[in-house]
């Protein structure tokens, strides 16, 4: 029988992910499937554990994408290192960071907390007073916050963590592929991600990196069977030991996503993050709009723009969906409602994409009365891509 | 850049999961990503929990499509519902019983474990003495046990959980659309089951179902962020509340895969599977080999064949995978080396897949010097689908 699949709209995906993915993702998703103990399989899996060290910048063996989204490689993180009554900080400068102080309380960890305001990133002293105190296993921060649009700097984490001893467990969902993680230089430890950010692959994936020092630390009996990376680590590692059936279309897409970034390199990549977003920031403040964080920590794949007084949020976005085919994110917990956040991620961080949310989001505040110069957002960042 | 992914070969996937996967799957899968609160995805979420409803023969509210892959399901099948010291009686007959007893006991469940040959069902009197001792809050057993190949009546299991008012817990990895689970008709609480079997969708997502008493026994807090029902529940339930960003391409393709299972209507669907193991039990049995397990408790979509003396058992399967591009699984856990298992699941439960194979294994067994009456396998096996 012919197919009755739903005609879906074609939207730009500008939202906090997924973002859009390139043909070449979505031809490679739709291979013939393999088993998961084929050869032919097998040789995927370690072209993959190759080109994610290159993205992660990392040597560390333990590279893997874990099979669930990037929420399943912040669990696969902790379930594995945290056990009950160790004790583990969180700095939590927005949601994901909160989420990671549930989670490590969910493993038994004894959590403390040092929080930031939304969009601010962490205090080095108040992080620093907080490991004297509680002496941590792990220090856990999160790199690029999708919820608040800071980048958190690492080597002032990796101080505290030198410290003490601590192992350095940092969330990459929204940095890898759109800045540099720098996993070796940073020292480390234990880092997760997504696939549906920078690396503009479906969701489904979640890259894990783990240091062979961390590798040292696992726990006795991990809590979840499925996240256990004593035996996963056996299936992608020389035994391949069967523990769960890969999901392996997604590891098409996975292979094909990251050799697009290999092929850019890495630095050219970042740095088509750092222009777009430099764009996007003139834009955005030529239409008469702020920015929510301070230039020093904005994330470059992920701006969060404030919603300016007297316009509506939810209808502004819905406009944009619906007139625009247009997606932006929203604010989450404490920002809800008071800014927006604007990925240009992976493929999405290019001039098309941003010149037409800087139209469409010029056309939305107009028809709410709020007034900018005709064409002024556009013009802006045309200026600094045209350098 | 052009793409240098690697040429795969084309494989007749005849193991144990996953299954090929029809165009029409494979073309949903890749289509154009949307965001995982974009209107148009959650109606097709509304859909696909339509679906699943009647695969699955229930009106379960909660019944989802779990973001990992089927063993992702056990696990939140179990860690939704064991606290500390519950008592759980686990009926182990393979090795996929052995892993839920393995992750109740991660739950920190007292478990009993009742275990039967590989290749059996469970005893009855066994069960329910166990039952007797344990008193249990969640019985749970494997429906189709893709180890041996054995499927597991389920109405003396109802039996005793009625006699406890335990909850009843059902593995139907590879049972869903291949036998009828019967979820409501047999009260089953928890059921979970993968894509990659005979719903030949690629793997990657886990159907759940809960039934509304289930639903009051879940536990305080779940031990896992990742596959908290209640907070998954809440994103695909009326609230639509965000919790992780769902693997959008496998749901398009999940909502084909069980639309196709619709179309063909679930009864049509376990006649083929049916139909189709009868023809390979003959065809098998002609060429002079022995299926494993007893008539009466054979699994249609998984058919567990006993390596003949003589015969070198990873030879043969390596043959069958490169002169025929032929793949079949080999023994698990005390089965290995001592049996083949041989799907013939959703779409591969065709004359096509079953005859091509019956005629490899002819060969490849010829060539380790095992005789047959040359064709006696296709013969026979054709005269049972000729009725």
């Amino acid at each position: 029988m012919d197919s009755d699949f739903p005609q879906l709209p074609e939207r730009l995906l500008l939202g906090p992910g997924p973002s859009n993915v390139p043909a070449r993702v979505l031809e490679a998703l739709s291979r013939p499937l393999l088993g998961h103990l084929d050869p032919a399989f097998l040789a995927l899996m370690n072209e993959i554990q190759e080109l994610l060290r290159s993205v992660f910048e990392t040597a560390n063996r333990l590279t893997i994408p874990v099979s669930g989204t990037g929420s399943a490689g912040m669990e696969a993180a902790l379930v594995n290192f945290v056990g009950p009554g160790d004790p583990i900080l969180v700095g939590a400068h927005g949601v994901f960071g909160g989420r990671i102080a549930d989670c490590a309380q969910r493993c038994g960890g004894e959590v403390t907390t040092v929080r930031a305001p939304f969009g601010e990133p962490l205090d080095d002293a108040q992080m620093a007073r907080a490991a004297e105190q509680c002496r941590p296993k792990i220090v856990a921060v999160v790199h690029a916050e999708t919820s608040t649009g800071v980048l958190q700097p690492l080597e002032p984490i990796r101080r505290i963590c030198d410290r003490y001893d601590s192992l350095l467990l940092v969330d990459c969902v929204t940095s890898l592929a759109g800045h540099s993680v720098g996993i070796d230089r940073h020292r480390v430890d234990i880092a997760y991600s997504g696939t549906q950010k920078c690396l503009s692959c479906p969701p489904g994936l979640a890259p894990v990196t783990v240091s062979d020092k961390a590798r040292e630390c696992l726990v006795e009996r991990c809590q979840s069977w499925y996240l256990d990376l004593g035996m996963v680590a056996s299936y992608w590692g020389q035994e391949r030991t069967y523990h769960h059936t890969a999901p392996i279309s997604m590891n098409y897409a996975l292979r094909e996503a990251l050799a697009i970034v290999v092929e850019e390199g890495l630095e050219a990549r970042w740095e088509r993050h750092r222009m777009h977003h430099r764009a996007l920031v003139a834009g955005v403040e030529a239409l008469g709009l702020t920015m929510h964080v301070d230039p020093q920590f904005r994330l470059h794949p992920l701006n969060t723009i404030r919603v300016p007084q007297g316009v509506d949020d939810a209808r502004l976005r819905s406009q944009l969906l619906n007139q625009f085919d247009l997606e932006i994110g929203g604010g989450l917990g404490e920002l809800k409602g008071k800014v927006w956040r604007v990925g240009l991620m992976g493929e999405n961080s290019r001039p098309q994409p941003l010149l037409y949310f800087l139209h469409a989001l010029e056309k939305s505040l107009k028809d709410q009365g709020f007034q900018a110069t005709p064409g002024a957002g556009v013009r802006a960042a045309g200026e600094v891509l045209l350098g």
